[in-house]
């Protein structure tokens, strides 16, 4: 046996960690051996209520195994990270990890009481299907890109039935699989369309990171400019005919929605303020609005028109958000451009707790037929 | 301004740490900031070339960030992890990780030559698709259960043409999920249709690990032949049913094979040759096929059936493979048996790079027209 093999074995054969374990009473253990650490914390911006504060003081036994229990943590999904004398790691032990731009972390999921799940947790109803689809982008350069489109349940059996569409976009740090994989986009719509609370439809999640390559003397500003009127051009050039042509989708503006969450909250708001005649249905979560004191860039400001083509304009933004002020901003503009919208603020951070509620709340409120 | 949002920009403004970097000369950068370790090393199986050995020390310079280059490191995909003081850590500031039942890693890209990518690496060709099923399998007690499904370019146009399935099953750390992202299954397949060198097929990657509810006063190794009934069980009563009803799947024996690898592979090789009335292309890479000295329990090992019903059982292990005295012993019984069969020994070792390049041997083998 070679001493490559022998010392896999040797890890294979250690004691396994369970971490994080969720106890019945939803108390939370993290765990980590490090004996040779000196300091260990457990850290996670949205389990600030259950660890006291925004990090907590893992505990060494004789064996150099750190470990805390914290809580009752209520039912949901967290991102957290340990902090070993200083060094931010994913925690090693647990299958539950992603990366995005900015690194990886672990998530932790809490399940609700039995018989009683979370409004974003797996229920026993019918399941839609999530699937990856790549194409080639002109306006990237001819870049190969990404989108995940969900189909209801009973999408593949009911060969004649068009669907309505929610475009669904993520925030800067992520690309078009966080939406399901923390987002839980899928299962959210399953529970609810269960319950005959939300409209079957396939919501596409696209990658709202388009690269568009340097051209020589341009300035940061502008080349962030044409990056983003290249994500707006992507998404209506390719995505929504990728969609439409793939799949059974209503093309009818009634039928087109648009969200999306931080960055994508603004240019969930901007393609849909520029394009009332693609998207009846707009809203933005905790969106980036920066320096839209007076309005959308490029957006047509007639609010006779807009207020009789939008049949929804949806603005939500949790009141411990760093982009509250923006949202602020852009709220006081529509009210005096006569806009008519729904503004709300509501408890939260700038996190996937707060937006996996928004979607639970938007989702109903979409393809409403005309009074 | 709260201290938590303030420590959140902070950690937003360190310069952000760059690991791995692939150069250009294929030459890669691992880098990790961690002022107080004492020892740092990156460890992984199959970097072992490059390493100089299971694993190689980084270097600190003054500000505390540890890194080392390596190689030239030859094109291909490799996981890997850091050694902090001991302590095991996927890689923090890579986003290219996954978990599995072993906890989580980081993994590590090189690209092929430009103009001349890897056999497993994108290319400008046609992409299919990979969607993600979710049923409840009456098998495994009501449980929910995932599956993800390839479709190949031109799946959705050509809606007249059935296609031939390929069911891919994963070793006993990963899941359903792990043959795209580590296996490059999907990437694998578009390269040789797309060359004309695999016939367009559907392939089928579903979750090996069947939980069986325990029953009471049972022995942990008949709970286990429990399992791995329920796994064949699940196999052909859902899975097998859900793609020929959601797909355009050829039900014919003649269109239907069956691979896995480690786990999967004794699974593929078990689930083939105890139904080769189902099955007529069966394979295992680095099989697990322990106990098999008198062959695959279950079998009709009636040669002249068996050779005449399969048109291809091929069997490949690594040189280095743990489980290589298993495949000798296995291969002995069915030259014993007079069972027609491919056995190849390759270099390497238990390990996705194998993996991958039998996949690309496999497919072109499959759903050949009869001489």
């Amino acid at each position: 046996m070679t001493l490559l093999i022998a010392a896999l074995l040797a890890v294979q054969n250690a004691p396994p960690i369970v971490s994080p374990e969720a106890h019945e009473d939803r108390r939370v253990t993290f765990r980590l051996r490090a004996p040779k650490a000196q300091e260990v914390k457990v850290a996670g911006p949205e389990l600030r209520g259950p660890l006291g504060g925004p990090s907590k003081a893992m505990e060494k036994d004789e064996k150099g195994l750190w470990s805390v229990t914290v809580g009752p943590v209520e039912p949901g999904i967290y991102d957290y990270a340990f902090e070993v004398d200083g060094l931010r790691i994913t925690d090693p032990s647990s299958p539950h990890v992603f990366g995005n731009r900015r690194g990886s972390r672990g998530f932790l999921e809490v399940p609700g009481p039995k018989g009683s799940p979370r409004h974003d947790e797996w229920r026993d109803v019918p399941h839609g299907t999530v699937t990856a689809h790549w194409y080639a982008s002109a306006v990237a350069g001819g870049a190969r890109r990404r989108v995940h489109v969900y189909a209801p349940p009973g999408y593949a059996k009911e060969k004649d039935r068009k669907y309505p569409v929610l475009y669904l976009l993520h925030g800067s740090g992520d690309d078009d699989s966080h939406w399901t994989l923390l987002g839980r986009a899928h299962v959210i719509a399953d529970n609810l369309i269960a319950d005959g609370k939300a409209a079957p439809m396939l919501i596409v999640m696209t990658d709202g990171h388009v690269s568009v390559p340097p051209k020589e003397g341009e300035e940061a500003e502008a080349r962030r400019a044409r990056a983003a009127g290249a994500f707006e051009r992507d998404l209506l050039d390719h995505v929504v005919p990728l969609v439409e042509s793939e799949y059974r989708a209503n093309a009818a503006r009634d039928a087109r929605a648009i969200v999306g969450l931080s960055m994508g909250g603004g240019q969930s708001l901007g393609a849909g303020l520029r394009n009332v005649d693609r998207f009846a249905w707009v809203g933005g979560f905790s969106a980036s609005t920066r320096g839209w004191e007076k309005g959308v860039p490029g957006m047509t400001a007639d609010a006779a028109k807009v207020n009789a083509d939008l049949r929804l304009l949806w603005i939500a933004i949790g009141k411990e958000d760093f982009l509250l002020e923006q949202n602020r901003t852009f709220d006081a503009w529509l009210k005096e451009a006569g806009i008519k919208h729904t503004y709300r603020e509501t408890e939260g951070l700038h996190a996937w707790g707060v937006w996996r509620r928004y979607l639970a709340e938007f989702l109903p409120l979409l393809f409403k037929p005309k009074d």
